[in-house]
């Protein structure tokens, strides 16, 4: 297998194409697609999100220090990708789009409906990196579609819901499911060791 | 669709379950497996990755500042596994797992032969943020398997070359391609307001 040095660039895949919502009040209430998205941190919980300051969403962030970050799914991909591709000042992206706000439990931004886990976050720090600004957030908490909490498990089948990914400008469904995590030391002998 | 809250946690997902290779020396090379990592800034092309300080390849980043990512597909899933559950104190993961560290073209750290794209990196600050320390990096240099370049497009196509994804515990190939970013606005006739 031959390398060849590729121009330096942002390749990290596959990532969430997250429908991030911002806004205080239903008439500020917007949703932005963002994929540079991320968990910095297990205990507390606390994610990131990047986001390029001339965006419309961006201005809303830093008066409000608030977002919901709303996973998506296959049946999402339509809305998800529109709303990265359109702007909350030139329309109303959820007349457009069919996706549906609803309050916020701990912030006064909205949770979409559609969405099968939503996130709700406030920001710790804002930071310039150059195209985009990194906002730190913690999590304060997590709102899930009932349909996919296993109580018997206590658990949360985030793997079930048809989430989708983001891989270099292609959106794809989740595919086989390969192993779950720690199954290479559950079946081989090494785990004998 | 009802929404329960859920305890506030780290479940922002699909991700990568990157092999993140460190060490400047063929002894000291060691991979882990990080799926706490992502893009965070495009111009200039920078990146996170966030680990445990009690890890083994977290004194040797501390010690080097220099880093490699290493993008997994199905076909490396066992060794991903397998290098995020056991460590490199223990073991020398390139002889349990048969990944085969080359040298590094801009950094000391190898890059992994079978993996189809690795992003050589830089540290230029780390936070201790609770349970992980954030390492914020540039990128300065990607090395790319050259079977997935496309040189007709000066395209990689990364979407080609068997990624995997891990969401909540459980390891994903990526299945059906629901469409290219944009793909909203060429079809519909929204597109023509």
């Amino acid at each position: 297998m031959s390398k060849i040095s590729w121009r330096p660039g942002t390749m990290v895949y596959p990532l969430p194409a997250a429908l991030v919502t911002v806004g205080a009040t239903p008439e500020e209430w917007n949703p932005i697609t963002v994929a540079w998205i991320g968990t910095i941190c297990s205990d507390p919980a606390m994610l990131y999100i990047s986001v390029r300051p001339e965006r419309h969403s961006h201005a809303i962030l830093m008066e409000r220090m608030e977002f919901t970050v709303n996973l998506t799914t296959a049946d999402m991909a339509r809305a998800t990708d529109w709303c990265g591709v359109r702007s909350g000042k030139d329309f109303d992206k959820w007349k457009e789009t069919g996706l549906t706000p609803i309050p916020g439990e701990k912030v006064a931004s909205p949770t979409i409906e559609q969405s099968p886990l939503s996130i709700e976050c406030r920001v710790k720090s804002v930071t310039s990196l150059g195209s985009h600004d990194m906002f730190i957030a913690e999590v304060l908490n997590v709102r899930a579609d009932s349909r996919f909490i296993e109580p018997e498990a206590d658990r949360f089948a985030l793997e079930k819901s048809g989430l989708m990914a983001y891989c270099h400008g292609h959106y794809f469904s989740l595919g086989e499911m390969i192993g779950k995590f720690g199954f290479s030391v559950q079946k081989t002998p090494k785990a004998k060791k």
